[in-house]
Parts: structure tokens; C-alpha cells; sequence
């Protein structure tokens, strides 16, 4: 596997808001199913939560939103691995939008690997899938959009 | 007002994730329904959407994940103007849970003033509702809680 797989979005009516379109807190809701498919795709599934206790935690969400999205538009999310460790994923997700898949939003997540027992703990991945992540890793760093906005500090920044 | 009210979340069952806690993404959905409780607080409401077509567009939106929140847990988000200007409000959200209202986690959001035409653009606020912001800032400046982490880029920082 040389990249991740891109996750169609279906969106729910209940999804859109007074402004008529998407509101802003379910392209996190988009991002997190996007983030399950990236699970499964990594062996990190159903089977395996329920076979180790293993599951991932989110430690922390950045959304970058670049264009409405309306109820109409089909939507995919393309993730990129960023950057990983023994027990960490840094997550991007692109949102793109229509035929043209002009990306409408950028989602960042920080995912730590943890063992569900009695004490919640971070753990390390399996070899394996350290070594899915690297290689998704370069992979990512040879295709990732270099014009996308990164998460960052958020600030009223006068000029 | 000296200070936003806190905005009580009710806890829907679809927001537990297969982890038996709060979907990272249900944390943004809290928060984007506390904005809109703010908006109400600050005269953005229903009735001047509908008689000015001014509404907020959230242009970035960061989370912070302290501590999971499970179905039971009651859940309240505490407003903080952080910063403002002309168009604009950097607004954080405190996650205070339980009976001791510790924090389950930071949310913050950058909102531009839009004015809905049929090409949306960007607009000043009334000179009474910037004087209201600049009220609420300098009463968050005093009030927030210095040791809540703000939002910031993501990165796997290596000891």
C-alpha cells in the first residue's frame, strides 16, 4: 500500500446549518469516519480493538476551512500520514470537493495508540504496522499538496 | 455582561464512540452549538441574521483533548472572548465536567462577521457589538485559566 485510500463523505441533511451549508463542526465529524477507515485500512479495525484492547486516542484536532460545502457536493477526504513514532499519528486530511477536488478544508489530527485496560496506557504499535506507517510516511511527504495550510497558533494577526 | 454564559451540553447517545466515550469530532459539535449560544449572547441572533443576512463564518477551529467525557458526565462549555477586532473574534470554549468543572478540554475558534449576499462577503460589526467584544476580552483577559493549553501547531516533538 503506497497511499491511503480516499473516504467518500456522504452528507446528512442534519449536517447543514443556517448558513445552508456544512457547519463547521461536521467536517469534524467527516474527518473522524475518514480517520475509522484509515484504522481499518492499517489492520488497526474492529477485530483488532477487540482481539488487544488497542484503539487510538485523538490528542488533539486542527480544522483549516477553505470553501462552503453544501449538501449537494460530493466530498471525499484524502488522509496523508505527516508524521509518526512508535506509538503516534499525525493524521492530515484533505478535504476535497467536486469534480475538480478542490480542497475545501484541512483537518490535522494527533492520534496516540492506547490499551484500553482497567488504566487507559500508551502503548507502541506492532512492527508491522510501524513500518506501514513509515512508508506511508514518505509517501505522504512526496505527495502532500505544498500549498495547504498547516495547523498553527490560532491569532487575530494585524498587519 | 461582564461574562458569556456557560452553555449546558446534553450528552446524545450517538456521540459514544466505540471507545465508551465522546467522539473527538462530538467535542466540535459541542462547541459549534455553544457558539451559537454565544451569537444569541451577543445579539448574532436569529432575528439579525434574518434582518441584516450577518452571520459568523468560522475560518479555523483547534481542539484539545484533556480527558474523556462519558454519556453520564454532565458537560458545560465556558465562553472566552480572547481576542477581537473590527470582523472578528477569537473565541475559546472551556469543557468543564462533573461536579468540580474540571477541564475535559480547550476548543478555540476564529469567527469572521459575513454578510450573506449573493457573494458572501466580510463586514465590519455594529459599533455595539464591538463595544460589547472589547468588554468581554478585557473581562476574559482576567478570568482565563493560565494553564489551559492553547492551540498551536501539531507536531511529534522529539526529546
Amino acid at each position: 500500500m503506497d497511499a491511503l485510500q480516499p473516504y467518500r463523505v456522504a452528507i446528512e441533511p442534519a449536517w447543514i446549518d443556517y448558513n445552508g451549508h456544512l457547519r463547521d463542526a461536521y467536517y469534524a465529524v467527516a474527518f473522524s469516519l475518514a480517520v475509522d477507515d484509515v484504522m481499518d485500512q492499517l489492520g488497526l479495525d474492529a477485530d483488532y480493538r477487540a482481539r488487544t484492547r488497542g484503539t487510538l486516542y485523538t490528542l488533539e484536532m486542527h480544522l483549516h476551512f477553505l470553501h462552503e460545502i453544501k449538501q449537494a457536493d460530493a466530498l471525499a477526504l484524502r488522509s496523508y500520514v505527516l508524521d509518526c513514532d512508535r506509538k503516534r499519528i499525525l493524521l492530515a486530511g484533505v478535504f476535497e470537493r467536486g469534480a475538480t477536488g478542490a480542497p475545501a478544508a484541512v483537518a490535522e489530527a494527533m492520534l496516540l495508540h492506547v490499551i484500553q485496560n482497567d488504566e487507559p496506557a500508551s502503548a507502541p504499535f506492532s512492527a508491522a504496522t510501524e513500518e506501514l506507517l513509515q512508508h506511508l510516511q514518505r509517501a505522504a511527504a512526496a505527495s502532500w499538496p505544498a500549498d495547504l495550510p498547516r495547523s498553527r497558533t490560532l491569532a487575530i494577526r494585524r498587519s
